[in-house]
């Protein structure tokens, strides 16, 4: 069949190399006779295969020795209450900042837990949605820590600033869209966690990455297979982890080091998006509406000038084997996610086919 | 090479069938294109995938339509937690019958939410472990509900009665390591919960079937991703689910219904266990501590007189494709989990090995 193009924002599009050979070892992984789905997760060659991924993923993000890597159950909405759970450590606020779906859940969830600071960062820049600058978010002085969300994949709205706040501002931050996407600075953060489904592997693993010394203050209800600290002593393994998902994410980033790494990814990635970028801007059928220092290099939404061609834009494009380009509900229009696994031909692909639907429909 | 049956607690063996056929469909699923593992959940395909697994798991088990079935993240240890966050209703106590590792490690986490009240089911029959018959099971006036494991994969001892406790008990139950390996009665149940790893399929997935009217109590603490309600009225997908266990699960389900349905593999089952357990008691060289009555299906403990040759039984057992026989560090010797995808022929394999092997070594 045509190759496919899969712009789905979650479950998203894996490399199409880590899916090949994840199917050519199925059955019988390593010469095992079994497959990588039915081993122990105590045995000699699955724990080797976790600890090589970590240590990938140490290298790729250069985290330092001082952080702790952790491969957890459930995506990013189990962070949303293992964060507060972990990081309140008594305290009874944390400054949360809202620029949109995803932060605004997190803060719904944080309120089972804490009276939290709300930051509201959506603004308007020339009629277009933006978010307010780092150094104008107000922080509280009893804040536990600061949470934010550097990419929303619905709105297609991103924070791109690093944070440089003192260093007793302890910053979690949800990077489920974004990681592994460019180089980051690790230490800038005491939280970095990830829902797995976008940029990572499939669903059902959350990774986190978090700061030593805030280990060993969750609060005392908070579920084990949430708490930081039970799954640092146990090597992420108190209860049985999701295995397959755990190693097809070592695949993955054994693929990013062959790819050159993140700054390589940097540079694919700051490509696509400009690519996409422009051929809306240059056209008045299609539209985006974020302020350009704040859109997202990872999900484009875009609407067509007339909504009434949505349905047909959708059919054309599904059979020009460009997949899951329908916006979220809550946005509308279009939505094209172009995480890692996505490569610049697709991106291309589905930029020819805009340029086209526009000549003959517009 | 040669055929390999895998004795793995847990992940452990799939069926062969199930694994032949994810990976034929591994990068290409139903045509898209694309792997199942990369489709959105709430796409039309996978919703497909979703109610027919819920649908299949509903006709093996006969589950009445007053009970929810939800697909959660993580194993059986989140349900630990979820159980007292979702059940408890607001009582500060709950019965937990400990008779084996897993029941008290469920205990463990309990008391995070309530002061169990603790059932020591521990018994000696004959110098044999066993367990408690439930009549003699002294239940609290004031407890939410009962909790039990009927079968303990490391100890190896399972409790085979039926509750049938005054209707107002609501009994949960960890059925990790035997659910779908025999018919179950559902209703003498609120709350049954499994870990996909030993019967239903890869590891990051559980089951919940829970009985409608125990619904909508979680305490305002309960995560979300553990809020029976929530995940009951989001069909499962209030976050992104672990959509490529789901999908295999349901695959085990079919295969399930292929077989005859959960009559046909209890009668399996019992063939399998009688004939390993028959090896064990008509010699003096291998051995098993459980009472008869209490001795699991599932999981098959079983020391050889001579400790001391324990390492040279697993080398040879493994060289002749029986793999995973190491016992548990907490009991030692050897274990041989034999759940559903465990064919006869790899039990049959297995007792030739160690007549064999006690004929040679003996």
């Amino acid at each position: 069949m045509a190759q496919v193009f899969n712009f789905s924002s979650g479950p998203a599009m894996l490399p199409a190399d880590v899916l090949k050979q994840a199917q050519q070892e199925l059955c019988d992984w390593r010469g095992l006779g079994t497959s990588v789905m039915e081993v122990s997760h105590r045995g000699k060659a699955f724990i080797q295969v976790a600890e090589e991924a970590e240590q990938d993923l140490r290298d790729l993000l250069n985290i330092p020795s001082s952080y702790k890597v952790l491969f957890c159950h459930g995506g990013g909405r189990g962070q949303f209450s293992a964060v507060p759970l972990n990081i309140l450590g008594g305290r009874t606020t944390a400054d949360y900042v809202d620029a949109g779906y995803w932060a605004a859940s997190a803060i719904k969830e944080a309120k089972k837990y804490c009276t939290p600071n709300v930051i509201d960062a959506r603004i308007t820049v020339d009629g277009r949605r933006a978010v307010r600058a780092m150094s104008e978010w107000t922080l509280s002085a009893d804040a536990a820590y600061l949470h934010y969300c550097p990419n929303e994949t619905i709105d297609g709205v991103a924070i791109n600033e690093t944070p440089n706040f003192s260093p007793e501002v302890v910053v979690a931050a949800d990077f489920s869209s974004t990681i592994l996407s460019a180089p980051l600075d690790v230490t800038r953060f005491g939280v970095i966690y990830a829902g797995a489904q976008k940029n990572i592997g499939p669903a059902g693993l959350s990774i986190v990455i978090v700061r030593e010394d805030l280990l060993g203050k969750a609060h005392a209800s908070c579920p084990s297979i949430l708490d930081y600290s039970v799954l640092n002593d146990n090597g992420s393994m108190f209860n049985t982890p999701p295995t397959f998902a755990w190693y097809l994410s070592g695949l993955v980033f054994k693929w990013l080091k062959q790819q050159g790494g993140l700054a390589a990814m940097d540079s694919v990635n700051q490509q696509k998006a400009a690519l996409l970028y422009e051929v809306i801007d240059n056209s008045d059928f299609y539209r985006n509406d974020v302020a350009p220092a704040n859109r997202s290099r990872m999900n484009v939404p875009f609407q067509l000038a007339d909504s009434a061609l949505d349905a047909l834009f959708l059919e054309e494009s599904f059979s020009a084997g460009l997949h899951a380009l329908k916006g979220h509900r809550v946005v509308g229009g279009m939505r094209a996610s172009i995480y890692n696994a996505m490569p610049l031909e697709g991106v291309r692909a589905l930029t020819e086919f805009m340029v086209d639907f526009e000549r003959r429909r517009g």
